[in-house]
């Protein structure tokens, strides 16, 4: 068998997954053992599919400790869809919904929630390039707002919130696209959690949905209006089954489940994404040749955002570290220069792999 | 290597796939050809998933012959989410939507846009229970409709239509969920055609939408209130970019488009298509022992629905048949029997298989 080449893949998302995960899809592709159909041809109302989504479900459950009274949906569409579900299954007319606005993506939850109904921004910090999570007195809250909607991890500016910010009664409503699952989450705290896959769970296609049973009556109550794909309540009821599911994101995605409670679950991958992101954080502040784009305090253990002294000397960076294996090292033109994505799969011999090329890198130009 | 266990997938959809594209998947699955990276990890902002896309495109359009003035976008959702979409973007307030009525799956497309703005049902044969496709004299059409939307295909049912009804100047919009690309079709009759891929296409997780230039220009006026990701506008600006595509399905679409086209496209679909269905149709026909249950001049090529004398006969059928290697032959509840779903990539071989298990359970059983 011949040696298969792989980078290290440093993108935003869709990103690396565990290389168990993958021989285990490869090796079944074909055929499901004692099926005899691939899981890219089983029927989604087949009793191996149901067990597939039983036991993703369970393994979702398992990791992040979800109280009973929560369900666990499996969506398409990914956050952008949800941009749009959230305010319109959860935002009344006469009421208002508050959003703390952290960056590029929470900017377009905004948006899309203002074309339903009453938002108050809160906690920008814009001004401030977005290098930074605002601080609990920076929080205007409305009393008894709809819900407050926050980013948990802002992958275009490389800033994570590192504590939740204390809503009163609200429900918390929470963008974590790119750090779900990647360290302990204290569900309870929430009312609505979610996230594409493709950046910690699984591969592009499918969306988890983390949603507290009381605020599935708002949705069954506009059923009436509300289209039917776009209904939570709809989609609990039929246990995400309501209409075709993306059948092998979901496998992939319960695949990478069981591989991270094998790794020690979420508090056994939060140890090694500190681990990573530490090291990563330690050479950009080693010298001052390399420089952190977010403020220290609100730095993403997700997306490493640095610049280098010079726009000239970040293209040789990207072009050379391509070159070396260390692929999609480039940052979001909102930011510039690298942004290193480092996910639960991203393995630790390449963030060493980085830091030793960042240290090469910089002795030759320096 | 050991022999892969496989067996023939009757199923409604998802659906068997050409064991070449499996094959090839399964090849490249962990990591694709000179990128290192699995198609399940790669970026969709990468070289590599934009040539996958483009050339998933562009066999798109030389499969259908489509017109230069159609886009082809790739979403997510299914035709349950198309429900919703289709009057969000076309349907205004004072002009009415026309809607033929010919299934399930017609209901709920018509329950969709009854949330959205007037609808006119036409030409519905549910007082036969779905056995037939209305004919032209039966469709009292909407002057002025904003457009007509149709079911080309009633997998439940096991009907299609077998010649485009006449809409005068108004805008044909098609549910082809269940037959897209399997026999040549004239994309410049319609407005707008849409389809999940499970069927004909590829696996479950991609819809294909393929719309005239025209219609853009209601999605882009209506930009405003529309949720983004429900925009026909945004996703044909963005060519299927504007937020993570569903990156293995567009994948796989691509090269079950590809076979389609080794396979002499869709003209060599077609004929393989009829083909099969003449077998089975002449088989249910050969004696009284099966029973179809569409109307002769409406059955489907794609769904062969039939009824055995009893129930307590139709269940012996599934499960022998199913022991025998020939899965997912259940009709749906709503019409009861067998329903033999046998899409593009459905062997022959298979069909014989099942016209020879009919004749021998007909033989003991009859």
């Amino acid at each position: 068998m011949p040696t298969i080449h792989r980078v290290y893949n440093f993108a935003a998302g869709p990103a690396v997954l565990p290389l168990p995960v993958l021989d285990e899809i490869q090796r079944d592709l074909v055929a499901l053992p004692d099926v005899g159909m691939s899981i890219l041809e089983i029927s989604h109302r087949s009793k191996t599919f149901e067990s597939i989504l039983a036991q993703a479900e369970a393994d979702v459950r398992a990791l992040a400790s979800i109280p009973p009274n929560y369900r666990v949906l499996f969506l398409q569409g990914g956050a952008s869809l949800q941009f749009s579900m959230v305010p319109m299954n959860l935002l009344s007319a006469g009421s208002t919904a508050d959003y703390i606005d952290t960056g590029s993506w929470a900017e377009k939850a905004i948006a899309e929630a203002r074309k339903v109904g009453a938002v108050n921004v809160t906690g920008s910090t814009k001004a401030d390039r977005y290098t930074r999570i605002p601080s609990q007195s920076e929080l205007t809250l409305t009393p008894g707002a709809a819900y407050v909607h926050m980013t948990s991890n802002n992958t275009i500016e490389g800033t994570e919130w590192h504590e939740l910010p204390q809503v009163g009664g609200a429900p918390l409503v929470s963008d974590t696209s790119s750090d779900m699952f990647s360290r302990p989450i204290d569900v309870a705290r929430h009312a609505l959690i979610y996230a594409g896959a493709q950046k910690n769970m699984g591969p592009a296609g499918v969306t988890i949905v983390i949603i507290r049973d009381d605020l599935l009556r708002r949705s069954i109550d506009r059923a009436g209006t509300l289209p039917t794909m776009l209904n939570y309540g709809v989609h609990a009821e039929h246990k995400s089954l309501y209409n075709t599911p993306p059948v092998i994101a979901v496998y992939a995605l319960g695949l990478v489940m069981k591989w991270l409670l094998e790794q020690g679950g979420l508090a056994g991958a939060g140890a090694a994404n500190e681990r990573k992101a530490a090291k990563l954080y330690a050479e950009i502040d080693r010298t001052g040749f390399y420089r952190g784009t977010a403020q220290k305090e609100s730095r993403s253990l997700m997306n490493v955002t640095f610049r280098l002294p010079s726009e000239d000397l970040e293209r040789r960076f990207v072009q050379e570290s391509t070159a070396a294996g260390l692929d999609g090292l480039k940052g979001h033109r909102a930011v510039g220069g690298m942004r290193a994505s480092i996910y639960n799969a991203f393995p630790e011999a390449g963030v060493d792999a980085l830091v030793s090329f960042m240290r090469d890198f910089e002795r030759t130009r320096g």
